[in-house]
C-alpha cells in the first residue's frame, strides 16, 4: 500500500494542524461578531451543476465521481465511447464555494433573513496537474453579502476582510479596488467592440507585469483594431491612472463615483488604518464578476492573500430573479504558507506538559495530569521508558513546554524557551 | 439546476452549523487538554488503498473519483467491461478515518512522539442507498493510540470520551466493554471451529435484540454443530454473563483480568462517575478490531453514541512490523440529531443583536455596531425596510436577541427571551 497522501493533498502534523485550527477560528470569530453567519455545504455536489457552472478554466479540473451499482452497468453495457464519458459520473467534488453557495441560497432562501451575510471555510478540489505544486485540496475562506445591491456591502467586506487579516497578525496591506462596469465602460469609450471585453480585459490585467507596451502588442497579437489600441495606449498613458482621471474621461460617472464613496467609507470607518487604491487594470479571473472587484495586496508578500468581488448574475441561475451578490474570500492557503515560513509570530497558547509515569504509577499519573489540566495546561501521559533522558530531549524538540516524572518527583519541570 | 443538495448530504442552516461549531469545539478542546493532538488527513485517498483495506461491507460503500486526461482516454480506446471497471478510477472518497490514520501513521512515524495519540473530527463518505435516510457525507469523530500494547491507553480513551460526552451534556451514560479474545476463548471451550468465529460472533452480536433463542436458531442456520450449539446454550443460561462467571469458565484468564483492571482504573480514576458494564455479545462490526472492543449507552438515547476498540494489526499494513493501536469514535451525528431534537440545552454563547439603519446613517450604524462588539456582542448590519415591525419581528423569530435603530434611539431593545 502506498503510505504517502494522493498527490497535491497534505498530512497535516499536528503543529500544522493547530496553527490551521488556529487560523480558522481567528477568522471565524471575527467574521462571525460582525454579523456574518457560518453555513456548510457539502464537497459533493450534482455533476450537472458543476458543469453548467460560471467556473471558467476550473471546469476542466473537476473531480469527478464515478456511478454505482445498476447505473454504471447500464454504461457497461451501452459501450463506453468519448461521446458518452459523461455518463459515467453523476457527482463530483466541488472546485469553489461559490457554486455551493449560490445553490444553498436558493434552496434555503425562505429560511434565511435578508441580506444574508455568510461564512463558509472549507475544502475545496481541483484536479491540478501535480507538477505544478498546486495543491488539489485546499481550504477556502468566504464571506458573501446576499441580497444587498448596496455598495455598504462592499465596504463591510472589505472592513471585515481587513479585521481578520490584522487579527492574524498582517500588517502593512492594501486593498486594491476597480469596477468591472467602469473598465468596460472606458474600454468602450476608446473605441473596443463589445463583444472584445472580456479578451481585452484579460489582458489588461497584466499591465502590472507587462507594461502598457506589452498590453498593446498583445492587443495587436489579438486582431484587434490599431487604431483603438493607439487610442487606448493614448488614454493609459495620458496621466496617472488615478480615479479622478478616469471619472474626467467618461460619460456615466456613477461607477467612479460608488468606488469613490466605498473608498471614503472604508478610510473613515477604519479610521484610516485600512488603506485602499484604485487600480485600473485589477480584473480579477473569475467569469461572473459584474461590478466592484478587490483584493488585497502586501509589499512584505507576493501576489495578493485575499480576493473577491460582485456577481449580481450568478444566483439568477437557480432561481427565477436575479439576486445581487459580493463576496470576499481569504487566501487560506497563501497564509498559513506565510505563518509556516514563520513570519508571523502566534500567541502562546495553553501549556503542553507530558506527564511520565512508572507503570506502578498509571492511577497517580493520571490524577496528577488531571490536576495540571485543571490548573489550565495540556497534558499527555506517557510510560517512562528506559531511555528516559533521551525521550526527554525529544519531547523538548516536538514542542512541549514542561514535564514531570510521577513517583519521582511532584514538580514540573519546565524547559527553557 | 437542482437546487437541493445531493441526496444523503446537507446543507446546514446558520443555527445548525453553530451547533456543530460548538460541538467540535467542545470535544476538541477536552480531546487536546487530555493530551491527544489534531491531525488532518486528505479525504481523497489511492483508489488501491481504500480497496485492499479492511473496511468490511463499507468497501461496496466508496465513492471512486473517475480519471483524467489520457488516463480515461485509455480506458475507453480499450473498451470497458465489467472486468476493467476498475481501471476507470484511481481515487476515492475515504470510508471512515481510520484507514486515512493508519496510513499517515506509516508516513509520518519519524516526526512524531511514540505512543501517538491522535484527534480526527473530519468528514468521511459512504454511497449509502439515499432510501435508506442514511448520510453519504457525515462527520465522524475519533481519538486515537498508537504504540501501545497497555491497557492503559484503553483507560485513557474511556476516560477522555466520557470527559467529552459530559462536557457536551450527556448525562447518564455508560461505557459496555468486551475483549474479542476472550469471547473467542468462550467460543473455542464451547467447541465452535476457529474458522467459525467470525460468523458465531456475528449472530452473538444481536443477542440484545433476539435473546439466546434467537441466537442459537440462527447458529442452527448456519449449519453449525447442534451438540456445540447445545453447550453454548447451556453455558450462555447458566448464569449470568458477568465476568466473574465467565472468567471462571476460562482456561487462559489474562483477556478477563485486563478488562477487570480496565474497568477497576476507570472507576477509581473518575471517582465513580464513569459506570462500565462487561458484555460478552458485545462485538462491534468493524473486522480489524483484535482485542478491546467498547461502546457508550445511555437510557434516554436508543443506540450507541460512541463506540471503539483495539486493532493491533491494521497498521501493520503498511509498515513491515505490526503496531499496537485502540481508537474510540464518538457518533458526531448522532450527538447531533440528539442535540437538534432539543433534549439538552446549550450554554449561551454571545449575544447576537441587529443594528437596523437608514442608508444615511451608514456610517453611524458601523460605529454603533464595532462599539458593540468591543462590549462582547455580535453585531449584523440591516439596511432598514419599509416594514420595519414585521421585519423586527423576523429577527426575534431567527434568533437575535435584540435590535437597535440607528438615528431613532442610542438604546438596544432586547427582545424578551
Amino acid at each position: 500500500m502506498k503510505i504517502t497522501p494522493v498527490k497535491g493533498t497534505n498530512d497535516y502534523l499536528p503543529r500544522e494542524a493547530a496553527l490551521r485550527d488556529y487560523l480558522k477560528k481567528t477568522i471565524l470569530d471575527i467574521y462571525t461578531e460582525n454579523g456574518f453567519e457560518h453555513i456548510y455545504t457539502p464537497a459533493i455536489e450534482d455533476a450537472e451543476n458543476l458543469d453548467k457552472s460560471d467556473g471558467g478554466e476550473n471546469l476542466s479540473l473537476i473531480f469527478n465521481i464515478l456511478k454505482r451499482g445498476d447505473k454504471l452497468d447500464k454504461v457497461i453495457e451501452e459501450g463506453l465511447t468519448d461521446a458518452n464519458v459523461k455518463d459515467l459520473y453523476d457527482l463530483g467534488l466541488r472546485y469553489d464555494l461559490t457554486l455551493p453557495l449560490t445553490r444553498y441560497f436558493a434552496n434555503n432562501k425562505a429560511k434565511l433573513i435578508l441580506p444574508a451575510k455568510f461564512i463558509q471555510i472549507d475544502r475545496v478540489y481541483r484536479a491540478e496537474r501535480p507538477q505544478k505544486g498546486r495543491l488539489r485540496e485546499f481550504i477556502q475562506c468566504d464571506i458573501d453579502i446576499i441580497g444587498s445591491d448596496s455598495n455598504t456591502a462592499e465596504v463591510e467586506l472589505i472592513l471585515t476582510t481587513a479585521k481578520a487579516l490584522t487579527a492574524i497578525g498582517l500588517k502593512d496591506f492594501r486593498v486594491r479596488l476597480n469596477d468591472r462596469r467602469l473598465l468596460h465602460a472606458v474600454l468602450l469609450d476608446t473605441g473596443f467592440e463589445k463583444n472584445d471585453l472580456e479578451s481585452v480585459c484579460i489582458t489588461f490585467d497584466k499591465m502590472d507585469k507587462v507594461g502598457i507596451e506589452g498590453v498593446c502588442a498583445e492587443l495587436e497579437e489579438k486582431g484587434l483594431s490599431a487604431n483603438v489600441i493607439a487610442a487606448f495606449k493614448d488614454l493609459i498613458s495620458g496621466g496617472e491612472l488615478t480615479l479622478d482621471y478616469i471619472k474626467s474621461k467618461l460619460t456615466d460617472k456613477t461607477p467612479a463615483e460608488d468606488l469613490e464613496r466605498v473608498m471614503a467609507d472604508v478610510a473613515e470607518l477604519s479610521g484610516g488604518s485600512v488603506k485602499t487604491e484604485f487600480d485600473l487594470s485589477l480584473v480579477r479571473g473569475q467569469g461572473y464578476y459584474t461590478g466592484t472587484v478587490f483584493e488585497v495586496v502586501s509589499d512584505e508578500f507576493s501576489g495578493s492573500v485575499a480576493g473577491g468581488g460582485r456577481y449580481d448574475r450568478l444566483i439568477g441561475k437557480f432561481l427565477n430573479e436575479d439576486i445581487p451578490a459580493v463576496g470576499f474570500s481569504i487566501g487560506f492557503e497563501r497564509i498559513f504558507a506565510i505563518l509556516t515560513e514563520g513570519e508571523i509570530k502566534l500567541p502562546a497558547g495553553r501549556k503542553r506538559i507530558a506527564v511520565l509515569y512508572n507503570e506502578e504509577d498509571f492511577r497517580a499519573a493520571v490524577k496528577k495530569a488531571d490536576e495540571l489540566r485543571r490548573e489550565g495546561n495540556n497534558a499527555c501521559l506517557y510510560s517512562r521508558p528506559k531511555k528516559t533522558g533521551k525521550f526527554i530531549d525529544n519531547l523538548e524538540k516536538y514542542g512541549y513546554d514542561g514535564f514531570v516524572i510521577v513517583g519521582e518527583s511532584d514538580e514540573v519541570k519546565m524547559f527553557e524557551s
